[in-house]
């Protein structure tokens, strides 16, 4: 069968169903350059608009998958988990939980994202560890995941290429918040690292990509329906993210958190979500012993060996792990205050992650480089009782400017009130496929 | 202000309204290089899903009719009218037209475009004329107009050039069926053309780009909406076309009808359209005489010498405008007859001109050449009593191969029936502005 791609758009745009052979033909055409950019985007603000039954999304999810190569770990007996996270401010999460399930004999090809916009990168914080790299090549991703059941890298260039080009053409083509676009984008990655199984951390709230339940709810379902389809478990978590997770924003502080939680010691959000996510991992993996055997891990210190491991692994000086007091960190302190006596209301994630990207902590272009030592520790969070001049955050910066242009806005970021706000659960819900 | 083709491109996907600095910025950085093809074409997708108010439209079509040159006759002291058709088959109407009201005072700076699709072009047409020119530099096509008071042309590359790109983007990108996106590709460069009436012929029914009188309405209100707010008096006139008009479809055989009818003697509904269209013509340059005035430059021989003075002026060989038979002509003739008695009651609009493109009449695509001589005559038209072996049409045509290929289906276009099908009205409503 002959397509074109004008007559694909015009089926869309129509409302009409886009046959899976047409499909496959437009992304693959796209990846070779036949189809330009100028079809691809009519064609993605006509998804915009009419969106893709679950037939369409599939073939799309497929084709995009099949655009690059796929790795295949079919030979590692042990199953092959990953988690992935819609972004939040705070979000550390992926750094204590893969070493923590690795360490119970998950196997965990983890590919993480930078950090762009609002929300940090987990590649940016694991390169806050000095000589820790993220750019592997296959052969070396594969004796690392071999050696340690772990490997905590950067897509690799030769994966998905259609989806790089999609996406950054989305970017300047107002057609990123579009369900169907985003979930093929996510899970085409995510299908491309062989896996057996797949946990989708999906946030919902201010400070993330989907502010709303009901938003965050159809995108769990839609991607959790892809993997199904394409015969990877998925189980998706709608979590909480109207404040950032854990008390510190930032890169190598973030490492420092996670340190902790390994430790036994973290915050209570970072080690709840840590451990529930752990669990669901681990039974996606087949391995027996639940909460009981992850928090044992932790306890015995196997845990924080593992991310040790990796860390040697992946070239990274292991010294910091232990101490992490020799993290970098910025020059220059600042502290803001409470103006007023009372409960702490609201200590909104993207305020506190816009400004963190601000200071240098994050990008808002591609090409911006990060500083590991830019930090904003959280001194004061949701449900918390302050008095005047009780600190709120305390920010480490390197740049003066940056931070007086950032001082105002991220005091706005708490909001404190008379009365002490109802407690948030942090999971929300479960998705599994139907 | 400044603006960012991401930010309008997310207003109007989103339903809002695009500021008109933005709107004039976008199409001024369009034509420049400056905003790419693959941001226009989200666009004009978002677009076709949001429609634009008639703010917007007016902005829109401003700043596309402000791309280019915008043609300047207010030296010359009597009304500049002229017409345009949304496109129909053995539509001719502008060939005995434009001679016709000229002769009686009217300057006509008419520009026609060629024949796409299954719909003839003037230019095709004129051009069918040995050593007639249609392409005139800015100064000739003044001279032309100041010596004649009338002159037909192709559409100078130094107008609108916004249209032309955004024209191809379209047809590339599956945008082309948008209402404010064809009335603004319209009347941009009509109204480049200096004019101070535009009389709108909006086609509507099978053979018409309109197929429904409702669609065709919003059409031509939403253009004369357009003509109005920039100063220029603007009727609509809905007329139909269910078959093609007149009796000949091709290019030489339609010049031959064209002066048929400046002699007195040409089909009534290329006649009728003439004259009713003449009188509108004359009411927007404000000249009296209405279609007295008209039947009498024909009976009178004035409207044909206002049509071999032009084609002196542009180059042509006068002769064949006295002669027709001299008018390039096909080798081949065959004719389609009748296999059943009765009435005529369809003769597809749509079936014949597409078959006369095929034939070589048309064009499938922009480079494609023309073969003036390709001709169909209709020789039974809705209405018309048929008897068994009686010609529907005669085809002349060069290349046998063609004629095997598009005899079956342009046999057809005719149905034939045993009740006379009612009398359809050529000229549907007049649209005026409000």
């Amino acid at each position: 069968m002959a397509f074109t791609a004008v007559e694909l758009i015009e089926i869309k745009r129509d409302g009409g169903t886009l046959p899976p052979e047409g499909i496959e033909w437009l992304i693959r055409a796209y990846t070779d350059g036949q189809v330009p950019d100028y079809q691809m985007s009519s064609m993605a603000m006509a998804v915009f608009f009419r969106g893709l039954d679950s037939e369409e999304l599939a073939a799309w999810t497929a084709a995009m998958l099949h655009s690059g190569d796929v790795l295949d770990f079919s030979d590692i007996p042990a199953r092959k988990v990953d988690k992935h996270s819609t972004g939040g401010v705070g979000d550390k999460i992926s750094i204590p939980l893969a070493p923590l399930v690795a360490s119970l004999g998950v196997v965990v090809p983890m590919m993480s994202g930078r950090g762009l916009g609002h929300t940090g990168g987990t590649l940016d914080k694991l390169e806050s560890i000095p000589g820790f790299t993220t750019q592997l090549d296959p052969a070396r991703f594969r004796e690392v995941l071999e050696s340690t059941g772990l490997v905590l890298a950067g897509q690799s260039e030769s994966l998905v290429p259609a989806d790089r080009m999609l996406y950054a053409l989305r970017d300047a083509t107002a057609t990123v918040p579009s369900l169907p676009l985003i979930s093929s984008s996510i899970m085409s990655k995510k299908l491309a690292e062989g896996l057996d199984g797949l946990l989708l951390d999906v946030k919902t709230g201010s400070g993330a990509f989907m502010q709303t339940l009901e938003g965050s709810r159809e995108l769990a379902k839609t991607m959790v329906g892809i993997g199904e389809r394409q015969g990877v478990r998925t189980v998706a978590l709608i979590t909480w993210m109207g404040q950032p997770l854990g008390r510190e924003v930032g890169n190598a502080n973030e490492i420092s958190e996670s340190i902790a939680v390994l430790r036994g010691d973290g915050p209570a959000d970072v080690t709840e979500l840590t451990l529930t996510f752990g669990e669901v991992m681990l039974e996606l993996a087949g391995v027996d012993g639940g909460r009981d055997a992850l928090e044992a891990a932790i306890s015995s210190g196997r845990a924080l060996e593992k991310f040790i491991e990796v860390t040697l692994a992946q070239g990274g000086d292991p010294s910091v792990l232990e101490n992490p007091a020799l993290l970098p960190t910025c020059a220059h302190e600042a502290v803001i205050t409470a103006e007023r006596e009372g409960y702490v209301t609201g200590c909104d994630a993207l305020i506190v992650g816009a400004a963190a990207t601000r200071l240098g902590a994050g990008r808002d272009r591609k090409e911006d480089s990060v500083d590991p030592g830019v930090a904003i520790t959280l001194e004061a969070k949701v449900g918390d009782r302050v008095s005047v001049g009780d600190p709120l955050a305390t920010v480490r910066y390197g740049d003066p400017k940056r931070w007086e242009s950032q001082r105002e806005s991220l005091a706005l970021a708490w909001t404190v009130g008379d009365e002490k706000p109802e407690s948030q659960p942090l999971i929300i819900e479960r998705i599994d496929a139907t």
